[in-house]
């Protein structure tokens, strides 16, 4: 150790000052490009815009380091202008969704005290329905009509705003939109945010690409963990309000996205738009796949295109980004040989497989829980230590929840949650070792599986199918398709046709609806 | 604060495997052309070598974590496997220049206390003559023709070696090169090393490059730092055992080098050489200069054929790169207007200009101080807490000893160094100025000044001019040049013709030499 003890705890300027370090060495670059109002803007104006909000924040309603500013709009250059002003001033920014209901929100309200709410005037009746807490000073109310950010906050006197931050600082509360009863509330620091985009850079997953687009909601971090990379390096961010596509078709037509990360239902939607067929993507160098493991069929859809497409894996707690597939040539049948594997954990995250009653770590080829330890693992659950304490373990390891296995090539296949995992007649059943299963139907598009409360076997697995267009099969020609892969035990008692699978507003398979939905 | 309390003390397996880190994600990218050997290596091929030397370090000789390893070598495929095997077990590297003499290196041994002395067979008669202490439990000698790195340390079973370690641990004790009596030895710890290429990464220095030669000596940090950026984000870096102008010529006309950093010497014998005039620069896409301002003269000479060329800067004890001029546009115009100019100091770095007496910032356009503060500065001296101290405030800002001035545009523009200055009847006269005025000649290729002892004065400045080729002028004009635009004070006393200007080892103006020729 050398005379400093702790550089985390140490502010510096640039810490929370993106806006500020860019416009400084890259000023009249194309920083965003908004596809809504298609208006283009530089660094040097991200970070006008930035230090004027920060002078608003600072100066009219008097918010200091520490304070929460909550966040309920769509993916707007505003909210981007809030994050990069409250990385000037060590606000705390709360992005909460808007597809939650009042008691969800009245309850995360409660437990994050915001000294600020911001919301887009479409949500205006939303939050007046709200029991909106004693610590919220100021509602903002972004409207396109009367936009008070453009008549009012942006309006401020331009002055450099800057608060010297720590690494440890808090930088992002953000609720995980699990399937659980209660959101928990994610501590986000600086030190996760730099290192995880650090960890993107050097891994090479943003470098390449100069245009890249934003897909996922701010509410969620992964559409920071997309917009912070991008703007660290200096690469142009392409914004769209919601997910849209036709829109997104329509700018990798006209070349302005060479990469986006997506979710398999997004991708699905891209396929059925009437305009996919006609989209010219000459432009669009690759696709990555996040939140959960996408489908073979639907990856090859890509690459039959010529456009390499391959998955990531991350969680809030751990990354947001953890994992990814480099690819190890310039083949594309490497890429749909190895569709189904997440990859190598990136450069500056340890990754170990380890059994679930010993902790020991498991052989190649073996299931365990995977666990993650690196710089950018999240600093717990707001006020819930004991939570906390449940999923990062002293020496740094965080345990992901996750199945995994390890090839001996290296590579890591994700076989399901360990937390989805029910018991039947005393068997371990892992809902997608089935889901897989039903999935290499040649009918089969998408399946769910999830274990209900049967009479005899205590829980007993049943599926909903979503079949190709065009293509069907019935219950019995499926579950016998089943036997052939799995053993009997693991066969779904049910199995029932739906137009879509149930998801979660996180885009992730739903099982809590399926068992709702058998019930 | 989290769970956690300081991630930077936190062991973890990737801090300091490079080698397997890259080895997992790009196995089969190239990571190494070998200019002298002509040979090719992937990552994987570096991380078995990197395994198998730290298998032969650990089993054959028993070395530990926080042991030293001392090199004296120039730079070899070796010296990168010692710095990736070493990083595996967090022994420390101490690279040691071949161009010290005996009393420099047996006291540098002598704090080093190293368990292990590698060298090239070429300087055997060198170590023979040491006075190696006994710490040295094996000496290994590198030698093309019974090379025991080939037949023996290459030769142990290839098995993975792996120590996790802490972002504080130590990983390279590197003597600065200063024209100082004692050399000092500066602790770069892993944080050091990993922020100062990520910093690179993210300020835009290295991700647009495929290939990249390696032209500073691995005794210098700054080879180090060339290598470490590359090699993290799996870029190909490009070996030279020395530095040679021909054979860089000819990487660069066959298209196996698209960038590399150089101080003003180099470039200058390339300009000189021959085959400089019939080399095809279309490959090479920019070149940075370093350790010292380099003249607008030997700047344009590249500019005219179209490649960008621009400033960096930075210090061991601070980066080792902290400064960089980021282009703003496309015009090759821009970086020769601004060709003085060493850019906006890099993402992950704080700057500022303090008055030299107050230690207030001063004012855009005005000299003072430069000081740095970022997680790549140096951990201190080794056994010099006391020297530490006066370079490092608590708050972390670093005193780097440079005048600065920053325009205002941001710029800022090196004025010397603030020990170079010298009194003379009263008035600080900074030698950097007077060489400047000189330079301004039309026959002066180069000048160094510096202040004499003198009766009247106390000090008086005198210089050293080297004449482009087929110019000359007189001492008389030059005076009369100088007086022209330096107050009479600052007008040297006299002023002689020379061949080449004298440099210190690490390529910078040597002004004590200049004392020592006019003593």
């Amino acid at each position: 150790m050398g005379f400093i003890q702790n550089y985390d705890d140490l502010p510096m300027n640039w810490v929370g000052d993106w806006a500020g370090r860019r416009a400084a060495l890259t000023p009249y670059r194309t920083a965003l490009y908004d596809a809504f109002t298609q208006k283009t803007y530089t660094f040097q104006d991200m970070n006008d815009r930035a230090c004027r909000v920060g002078a608003y924040l600072s100066d009219a309603l008097g918010l200091c380091k520490g304070d929460v500013l909550a966040l309920i709009s769509r993916n707007r250059i505003e909210s981007i202008d809030l994050y990069l002003a409250c990385g000037k001033l060590g606000i705390i920014l709360a992005p909460l969704s808007q597809r939650l209901k009042k008691p969800e929100l009245d309850d995360l309200l409660t437990r994050l005290q915001p000294r600020v709410l911001v919301h887009e005037h479409q949500y205006a009746e939303l939050v007046l329905a709200l029991s909106v807490p004693s610590s919220v000073q100021a509602l903002i109310n972004i409207d396109d009509d009367q936009n008070i950010f453009e008549t009012l906050i942006l309006k401020t006197d331009l002055r450099a705003v800057n608060v010297p931050l720590a690494m440890t600082d808090r930088c992002l509360y953000v609720h995980t939109g699990g399937t659980t009863a209660v959101p928990k509330i994610c501590i986000v620091s600086y030190r996760q945010m730099v290192w995880n985009s650090v960890d993107i850079l050097a891994t090479g997953l943003a470098g390449a690409y100069q245009k890249v687009l934003i897909t996922f909601p701010f509410f969620h971090i992964g559409g920071w963990n997309t917009f912070t990379p991008l703007f660290h390096a200096g690469i142009t961010s392409v914004l769209m309000r919601e997910f849209n596509p036709g829109l997104i078709l329509e700018l990798i037509h006209e070349g302005r996205v060479e990469n986006f990360g997506a979710v398999e239902a997004m991708l699905q939607f891209l396929i059925a738009h009437p305009k996919f067929a006609e989209t010219d993507f000459s432009h669009l160098k690759a696709i990555t796949t996040a939140a959960a493991p996408c489908s073979k069929a639907v990856m090859k859809v890509f690459l039959d295109k010529g456009i390499p497409i391959s998955q990531t894996y991350g969680m809030t707690e751990a990354g947001p980004s953890n994992f990814a597939y480099i690819a190890r040539s310039d083949s594309l049948d490497e890429l749909l040989v190895n569709s189904a594997s997440i990859g190598m954990s990136m450069f500056h995250c340890d990754a170990k497989i380890v059994d679930q009653e010993t902790g020991c770590d498991v052989e190649p080829g073996q299931i365990g829980v995977l666990c993650l330890r690196s710089p950018h693992n999240f600093d717990g659950y707001l006020d819930d230590p004991a939570r906390t304490e449940k999923v990062i373990h002293p020496d740094g390891w965080m345990e992901t929840g996750d199945l995994a296995m390890q090839d001996q090539d290296g590579l890591v296949f994700i076989q399901g949650r360990a937390d989805n995992m029910f018991i039947s007649g005393g068997e371990n059943i892992s809902p997608e070792e089935i889901e897989q299963a039903l999935m290499k139907h040649p009918a089969v598009a998408g399946a769910i599986c999830a274990g209900i409360p049967d009479p005899q076997w205590g829980q007993a697995p049943v599926a909903l199918v979503m079949f190709h267009a065009g293509r069907s099969a019935g219950e019995e020609e499926l579950k016998a398709f089943c036997r052939d892969s799995l053993a009997d035990y693991k066969v779904p008692k049910q199995v029932r046709p739906v137009a879509e699978l149930p998801l979660t507003g996180a885009g992730k398979l739903n099982r809590h609806a399926v068992v709702t939905m058998f019930s």
